[in-house]
């Protein structure tokens, strides 16, 4: 141990959602707590992500909604004020200022070095600060936080045209006339759709044929595929990109593809994918391998570190890349954390507040596009690749009349899967306007192993969309689908 | 028995959400069924409350949202389009048709018999239809499922002016200059909130100094008056009636108060209550009080009435008037009369197929206003009044990321009850934009008993406003309300 150097019971490489919730965690639990990070503290979430991307979303999935009420629509068939949504969305980022989060990591008492840390070697970290490395040691534990950055896919010369990652596609001052997006997951969808509603021209290339949010139902791509190309989105499925060339400084992109037509735009977005946030962190001195993902037990240790102090929180362990996954992963591994050093036992229980079960059985997740994807749990292929025996209840929302109120031209569908031997939920998807907050019922559920003789009993308000379950229970006991009364 | 008499099964009196949900399920237990209507099919619900209440509403509710989302709030500062609103409940009250219910009862293989059904003795009714009387035998059971009406206050004069019920209030075809409304629960709430935002000046007479909405939290009512405060609602607390009068067919109403002051208005709707409807049904022929509501027991039985065979479902047995609680027991009382009909035991578990446990644990209601009201569960003063222990934990959503994100000058706020004994959670309250779906996660919660320690597990997408959960349990686990991190 370097003489000079700090110790702190536990110390946190990197300060997002999830290493901010870890660090307050492990202060709460009585261990002193230092958090490492180079840039804003709030991270990726704050500032290039979830704040700002959500903050440019909004006004879209607002008007698209107030498009369908009638007495309303005809106020909102206008643009968006674009000057207005952009600097809303600089005040959802904090105009990429941190001071609260400082003064919120104050009053928590967690200690904060600013820099670039390092592991180096077992329970060292070294970080590079504005005035030199500050070596730091941790008595308990070393928590990687650091998330993940941008995957760039493997095309020619798409490093070198200034492409837009989800930093720029969240920050951009200006729109661009023609944005091009290669990707067809989440960050590509919701991109695509804030846009090509501020006005951007907005070409989706999509490799291979598997649709739009691949790991989701199928019928959630299909509607969003539908919408967004209703909007004026041009999505091309098994697109493949031979090369990419931007001309001069401010030329436009050139996307060849490999049948050898060329799309042009003045932007082009990279949301293939996601790597982790390790390259030069110092892994290869505790025996890791620079860039990899950070494979942890239950507990959140790194598996292959020996002598229980390596822990990786949060997106970096690939479990579910999610602020909400990462932030409850961190309040678990807090606790461990706490825990083991004051020698006390783990709470083992399945559910218990040692055992982040959620993170194999209830990853809620929330796309905000227009329609809204939501889901939790198991999906139909997850289902099949675990062999899981299950119900799959299907329901056309457009004829709940909670929907029906919600707006008389109601497009949406829901699916529910039921474990066919325990009777219980498993796993959700709706897809329709105002499903957002609908979700959390399912989350609830699913987390609960509610049975369904059960959720007879957590009655739906009339009329709201919620009343989707009352659907879905009725479908379930009847074997398939049949004309219901409306109300 | 008459011996013209038809015999079914189950007789129905009542066609209304209840009634139907009642028909079908005694009908899908395999027994005959007829259902008896005077007015249309589909009943109070249907034509002159939730549907084209609901219909007048979603405008003005999507219109405050709107007015709250940078970029989209320049387009929403004018009026609503009347006519197309009116249109549109003319639309959600099918046109004031039953056709399609018609239809539906078809496809159930249900019998109707248009016309007023009166008891007229144990197992008989008979309904006075277009062609003469009809004789109906009931062998098992007579489910009476005819709801409310207005209960007029003892108001000189009030029954001479034509005063507006919740029928006119959800079918009127003009908007009055200034409405008076006499009430302060969720018709007089929500019919204060149509109309001010349809152009009407609202007076609100409301007797006492218990708020509005006062059985629900009392922060839910104050909030909801400070709205409508704002909007221009004038709410007068403590207001005696003494007289009404109105000059001539077409002139004004005048309300005289106790304290001399006289209001003028062009219309006067009486919100204060719902009387059972019950007056004119035979209910003498079987040793009941006319007009009276039916108590009935946990099986739907009412207890007065020997030998098992009068049930009464909905609102007026008077244990939760809310037509998805009476959808809920049409359910459950189908269940039960299907099984005495064959002879077989009821399951008497406290959450089984026939026990309506959740219409004392679990009534969710959605008030749609602006703000949004939602409660499920207990609220604090009933827990009080019945003894129970709970911790009460409220939160100011405004600090939620998600709500913030739904609107940068968000104003909710909500309650959560926790039994003290069980740790589980027993009420919930939120008011706030946002939240009509929201609630139902609270009811899967109550209904399912869940342990606050089990909705750790249960994690809230980010950012959505379902995050109130996340906060409501920190909030609790800290036994206070402590700074938290954003996200």
């Amino acid at each position: 141990m370097d003489s000079a150097s700090r110790a702190y019971d536990v110390v946190v490489l990197g300060a997002g959602p999830t290493g901010e919730n870890l660090a307050e965690r492990t202060r709460s639990a009585g261990l002193t707590t230092v958090i490492v990070e180079n840039e804003l503290l709030g991270g990726e979430c704050s500032f290039w992500a979830c704040e700002p991307s959500k903050a440019l979303l909004r006004p879209v999935v607002a008007r698209a909604d107030a498009r369908q009420v009638p007495g309303l629509r005809h106020a909102v068939q206008g643009p968006l004020d674009v000057p207005a949504v952009l600097a809303h969305r600089d005040k959802m980022a904090a105009y990429w200022r941190d001071d609260d989060q400082v003064d919120w990591l104050n009053s928590v008492s967690v200690d904060l070095v600013r820099g670039h840390g390092r592991l180096d070697g077992p329970r060292q970290v070294v970080v590079e600060t504005a005035d030199g490395p500050v070596p730091l040691t941790a008595r308990h534990a070393v928590g990687v936080c650091t998330g993940t950055t941008t995957a760039f896919p493997d095309v020619p010369g798409i490093e070198r045209v200034r492409p837009w990652t989800n930093r720029e596609a969240t920050a951009a001052r200006h729109v661009p006339d023609r944005l091009i997006v290669l990707g067809g997951g989440v960050v590509a969808v919701e991109m695509a759709t804030a846009w090509q509603a501020l006005g951007s021209h907005v070409t989706m290339l999509v490799r291979g044929n598997h649709g739009l949010l691949s790991r989701m139902e199928p019928f959630a791509g299909e509607m969003v595929a539908d919408s967004l190309g209703a909007c004026g989105v041009d999505i091309r499925f098994g697109s493949a990109v031979a090369e990419v060339v931007r001309e001069g400084d401010e030329g436009p992109v050139r996307v060849i593809l490999s049948d050898g037509e060329t799309l042009e735009a003045d932007e082009i977005l990279v949301a293939t994918g996601r790597a982790p946030h390790t390259a030069n962190i110092g892994l290869e001195t505790v025996g890791l391998t620079p860039g990899d993902w950070l494979t942890v037990d239950d507990s959140f240790l790194v598996t292959e570190v020996p002598d229980s102090w390596l822990y990786a929180v949060g997106d970096v362990n690939h479990r579910a890349l999610m602020t909400h996954q990462g932030k409850y992963q961190a309040r678990i591994a807090g606790a461990i954390i706490g825990a083991r050093a004051q020698g006390q036992p783990l709470d083992d229980g399945k559910w218990g507040a040692h055992s982040p079960t959620a993170d194999s059985a209830a990853v809620p997740q929330v796309v905000f596009c227009t329609p809204e994807v939501t889901s939790v749990g198991l999906t139909t292929m997850e289902a099949e690749v675990t062999g899981r025996h299950v119900n799959v209840v299907d329901y056309d929302m457009s004829g709940i009349a909670g929907a029906v109120q919600y707006s008389d031209e109601y497009v949406g569908k829901a699916r529910v899967l039921i474990d066919v031997d325990l009777g219980t939920v498993v796993g959700a998807t709706f897809v329709g306007p105002g499903t957002q907050e609908l979700l959390y019922a399912a989350t609830v559920a699913v987390a609960n192993e509610a049975r369904v003789d059960r959720m007879w009993h957590a009655v739906p308000a009339f009329p709201t969309i919620s009343e989707v379950w009352l659907r879905i229970l009725e479908a379930y006991r009847d074997g398939a689908l049949s004309e219901s009364p409306r109300r």
